[in-house]
């Protein structure tokens, strides 16, 4: 038997420590074990009512009931809570990391995280800031699975001097746990994650309230009509509030920036629409198809019609078609 | 045996004319074959190719080169092409019309179709416009399928003084396609569906525009981290070119008004980004959530987080786990 092969089953990190058990918390949770990434794990949660449902759960060998003590020994410390809560978790856990620890977390933000994380940790410890770039609109323990991260990508920004070995073992981490790895600088990382993930969450949610307030048009009529395109937008905008407040509480320049970007190239289109600019809007119809078509060749999308939606819009039963009368 | 009962095997219209055989044409063919709707299936399409298609497809009884001969000694006759090229069908089929015939559409703007529509058409025929809230990303008569309109909505939009009987054929008929049917005022269509489709898609156009011409972040990087949030955009940006273009060049007021209220609140959150101000942002995305609840309940919607795509993201191949050397 060649040695690789045997080493494989070797777990990456003793002992895992998740802080906050929700959709990404609960999914490390199931993915490290599925894949045997860690030998024992530890987590604990904010709310009683989240660490008994972790426990009823069976997502970790062991739920503790503060921060600290889920640090306490731990090889690896995944914080999983919302952006603007990081900071308060890396004072209560400091105390209590072991030297050699590695510290990481699940932020979609990472310069206010490196920002708010790393004047608490001491230097016998490696911070290695990772985001995973994935999830769905629910939220909570309930709602992870262990192939959350299969075939996503997970950004890891290390600052300037994070020993490269504890970089590598998150990385590996990660790759057990299904996911790509690709190491950016926190800055980049804002504003790519500005335009692919946190703009298009901020006009998502912005539509759907515009769609609930009008007078003209009845928040049933919305409803009801809503398989014209405007359902798609109320996925994301049905995302958890509190993570998203903190994104943009703590991603604010380049949401901005990004912002502006899609402000001018609206008013151009506005401008296109209220000048009969045929041209412009059929030219700019036709670039967007390719981005999409890249999308699901690289596996970052179902090529199906309509996302796969199960019978093709006919989620709830199908209606007995109904029976008509003479033809008249 | 009930009388009732036979009859309810009875087409409601003899013979069918599609004109233009895409999405929704070649759906509409489906389902009304596949529910004895009508009794007999013309179809006609601009390019041969799709003529060819049509029959190769077995779509249609009878397949002809002009939309005159499509209209010949039709009972029934649904233009389905995009809404700019509607006005000039109208009068190419207007002299081949028999007396009583009904005429209907699928076009997504309503007001510009009667505007288009109806002055070419003879007294003695019924003029139904109609609009189906259904469709995917997808083109062609391939792309079609029988259950697309079940459960969905179709809206009618019949001018002042249409025959009453012809309105209740026309709702039989898509009724019968398994759709849910309601008469409305054209303007009030425009506005509906302003907010419910055409607004979403310009702004998933233009979003997808954005992220394709950015300087600080490449287009190879928008595709590959698309996961969080982007590529949920780039679905509705995936849809015809030409139909969209028409859309927004037919309902322009509509549009305009509901792209001023989503940029009005737009601004308002642009502001509490710059302002910090975290309870604005988290009332919103409260409030949202309901919405899509809603959506659900009434069966518009899957419930299935992330849209019930395959395997929770894992489209391709669900990558072998890497094997890990050592956990050092």
């Amino acid at each position: 038997m060649e040695p690789a092969v045997a080493e494989a089953a070797k777990p990456i990190f003793e002992r895992l420590a998740i802080i906050g058990v929700g959709l990404i918390g609960s999914s490390i949770a199931r993915a490290a074990r599925a894949q045997g990434a860690v030998r024992t794990i530890v987590a604990t949660a904010r709310s009683p009512e989240t660490r008994r449902r972790v426990v009823e759960l069976g997502l970790a060998d062991q739920v503790v009931d503060s921060n600290a003590a889920a640090a306490a020994g731990a090889d690896l410390v995944i914080v999983c809570v919302p952006v603007g809560a990081c900071g308060a978790v890396a004072a209560e856990i400091a105390p209590k990391l072991k030297a050699g620890a590695v510290v990481s977390d699940v932020g979609s933000v990472k310069s206010a995280i490196i920002r708010d994380m790393a004047p608490h940790l001491p230097k016998q410890v490696h911070f290695v800031p990772a985001h995973p770039v994935a999830g769905t609109e629910q939220s909570g323990p309930d709602a992870g699975f262990a192939e959350l991260f299969q075939n996503r990508w997970c950004i890891l920004t290390p600052p300037p001097g994070t020993d490269a070995r504890a970089v590598e073992k998150v990385r590996r981490f990660w790759e057990a746990l299904g996911a790509n790895v690709e190491i950016m600088d926190p800055a980049h990382h804002d504003l790519t994650l500005a335009i692919t993930s946190h703009v298009p969450h901020l006009i998502a949610y912005n539509i759907v309230g515009t769609a609930a307030h009008l007078e003209q048009v009845t928040s049933s009529e919305v409803i009801k009509f809503s398989a014209g395109g405007f359902r798609d937008f109320t996925r994301i905008a049905a995302s958890d509030p509190t993570m998203w407040r903190d994104v943009f509480l703590n991603n604010r320049e380049a949401v901005l920036e990004m912002l502006g970007r899609f402000n001018e190239d609206l008013a151009a289109l506005t401008r296109a629409i209220r000048m009969g600019d045929g041209k412009t809007l059929f030219d700019l119809f036709t670039r967007t198809r390719g981005i999409r078509r890249s999308i699901i060749e690289i596996g970052q999308e179902t090529a199906e019609p309509d996302f796969g939606r199960r019978a093709h819009g006919a989620e709830t039963e199908a209606p007995i078609p109904k029976p008509y009368a003479s033809g008249d």
